[in-house]
C-alpha cells in the first residue's frame, strides 16, 4: 500500500473544493485520516451523511489534534478569521495552507495568526466547476490541473516539498510563484473573465421580460457559455474582487482600451482590422488544446441537450 | 419511406453550416437529391471526396436546375454577390433562403436580385461549433436547436410552411420574427459575446511571451471558455460586425455602462452590490438549462483533458 503523504489532514470549509480535497485524499491515499470543519451546521450534517471525513464532530480542538496539514477552503474573505480561530490548536511542525483564488490578501490576513513553528504555505488549485457545496465535489477534480503554491520568503523547504507531494498525489501539477505574480496572472485568466461574464449576463437581465425570454431561448449562439461562468458562487466571487482589487482594475483598464479599439473598427467599418484581430486570437485556443488544458471536441463535446 | 420536403436542394457554400445541412437533409430524408456549389475549388474537391452531394459538378446552371430550395450558406458579406450570380438559374416557385447570422443586411443585399416568382425567405439556424469547413459539419447539428425565419411582408404562406417543414425535418425548432428584431436579439445573445471573447483573448495576446504562456497554462480558471468562442471563423465574424453595426454598437453601449458600474463597485469595495449582482445572474443560467438549451453537467461535462 502507498504511504500517505500526511497522517492526519484537516479541512476547514467543505464546499466544492474542500469536499473534493477530502474525497481525493481518500481516493488517492494522500492522508491516513481526514477531519472536516465547517461553520455551517447544515454543511456538517451533509458531510456526515456523505461520509466525507473520519472526524466530522465539528469540534475544532478535536479535529485539529495531530493534524499535520490543515487546508483552509473557505471564501477568501473569511480566511483571516478562520486562521485566528484555529490558531490555538495548531501544532508545531504542521503545515497551514489554503485554496484561495487570491494570494496577496490571503497572506496579509492569515500570516499574522500563524504561530511560530507552524508552516504557512498558501496554495491555489486551478480547478472547479460552476457548482458549490459539499455535494458538488468529486475526487478527480484536480487530475491534470495546476495547483499554484506561493511560499513566502524563507519558507521551510521540507514543508513545501510535503505540500507539493500532497497535491501531486491527488493528481495536480504544481508550480511555485510569488503571491503578487499569481494575483496578476489570475486577474487576467480568471477574475476578469468572470467579471465580464457576470456583466454580460447582467446586461441581458436588465431587458424586459420578452427579450429576456428570447435571450434564454436563443442562448446557444454564444451567450450560454457566459451564463455558466456567471453561475459561480456569488460569495466566493465577491471576495475575490474585493481582495484582488488593484490587479483586477488594471486588467480591466487594458480590456477597456482594447474594446474601445474594436468598437472604433466596427463604427468605421474597418473590415481588415477586424479580420486581423479575429485571426490572431485563434492561435491561443490552439495552444490551450495542445497543452491538454481543454478538450479539442467541438463545442466542448457538449452532450446533445435533451 | 418518408416523403422528402423538397425534391432537389441546392446549397451554396459548403462550410460548417452548409455541409451540415447537406448531411442532415440526407440523413433525415429532407431532400431527394442534393447539389452543392462552392466558390473554392479545394472545398468542391473535399465535397466530392466526402460524398456530400448528388451533384458536386460545381456548374451553377446544372446544380440549380430543378432546385426547389436553394440555401445560401456563405459568409454574410458575399450573400448579395451570390444572389446576383445564381439569379439567372432560379426557377419560378423555388425558395431562396440563407443561414446568415444577420438578417436586415442580408435582406437588403439579396432581395433586389431575387427574380419575380421566386420566394425569398431569410433564415438563421442558431447552431454551430468553433470549427469551420466541410469536414466540420455533421448531420445532428440542428437537433433541438432553434432556426429563426424572418419572412418579409407579404411572403407566400405555402413557401414559408415548406421552409418550416424543411428545418423541422432536420431536427430544428422554428420561430418567425422580423429581421430587425432578430438582429437586436442576436446582437445580445451572440454578437456581443463573441466580440467580448475576441477582445479578452486579444488582451491576453498583447502581453509578453512569459505572461502569454502562463495564461495558456492556467486557462482552466475561466479564460479557456472564451478562447473557444474566439476561435470561430474570422471572415464570418468580420462580416457579422460590419453588417449588424448599429445593433452591436447599441448593445456594446449598454454593456459598457454596466461594466462601469461593476468597476465602480470594485474600486469602492462595495461587497453588497457585487454580491447582489452576482446572485441575480445565476437565475438566467438555471432557465437555460431547464429549457434544454445547455447541458446541466458541471463544466459542460467536459471530458477530462488528457
Amino acid at each position: 500500500m502507498v504511504k500517505p503523504v500526511v497522517d492526519r489532514l484537516a479541512i476547514v470549509g467543505a464546499g466544492l473544493i474542500g469536499s473534493s480535497i477530502a474525497r481525493a485524499a481518500r481516493e488517492y491515499a494522500a492522508a491516513r485520516e481526514i477531519a472536516i470543519l465547517d461553520a455551517s451546521p447544515e454543511v456538517m450534517t451533509r458531510v456526515r451523511e456523505l461520509g466525507l471525513a473520519d472526524d466530522a464532530s465539528g469540534d475544532a480542538a478535536k479535529a485539529l489534534e495531530g493534524a499535520g496539514l490543515i487546508i483552509i477552503c473557505t471564501p477568501v474573505g473569511v480566511c483571516g478569521a478562520v486562521a485566528q480561530a484555529i490558531a490555538p490548536y495548531l501544532e508545531p511542525g504542521a503545515i497551514v495552507s489554503d485554496v484561495g483564488s487570491v494570494k496577496g490578501a490571503v497572506v496579509a490576513q492569515v500570516a499574522p495568526h500563524v504561530p511560530a513553528g507552524v508552516h504557512f504555505i498558501p496554495a491555489h488549485p486551478i480547478a472547479g466547476t460552476e457548482f458549490s457545496g459539499p455535494d458538488a465535489g468529486f475526487a478527480a477534480l484536480f487530475q491534470n490541473r495546476w495547483s499554484i503554491l506561493t511560499p513566502l520568503d524563507g519558507a521551510d523547504k521540507d514543508a513545501v516539498a510535503r505540500l507539493v507531494d500532497f497535491w501531486t498525489r491527488i493528481g495536480a501539477k504544481v508550480e511555485c510563484m510569488s503571491p503578487e505574480h499569481h494575483d496578476k496572472v489570475l486577474a487576467l485568466t480568471s477574475h476578469l473573465p468572470h467579471l465580464i461574464a457576470y456583466n454580460i449576463v447582467g446586461t441581458a437581465e436588465d431587458f424586459g421580460e420578452q427579450t429576456r425570454s428570447e435571450v434564454i431561448k436563443f442562448s446557444a449562439s454564444g451567450f450560454r457559455d457566459f451564463t455558466r461562468i456567471a453561475a459561480s458562487d456569488p460569495i466566493m466571487w465577491r471576495d475575490i474582487f474585493l481582495n484582488n482589487r488593484e490587479a483586477v482594475l488594471e486588467m480591466l483598464g487594458r480590456f477597456n482600451e482594447d474594446l474601445s479599439a474594436l468598437q472604433r473598427m466596427i463604427r468605421r467599418g474597418d473590415g481588415q482590422g477586424l479580420f486581423d484581430f479575429f485571426t490572431r486570437t485563434r492561435a491561443i485556443r490552439r495552444s490551450i488544446v495542445e497543452q491538454g488544458q481543454d478538450t479539442s471536441a467541438p463545442d466542448f463535446g457538449r452532450g446533445k441537450p435533451s
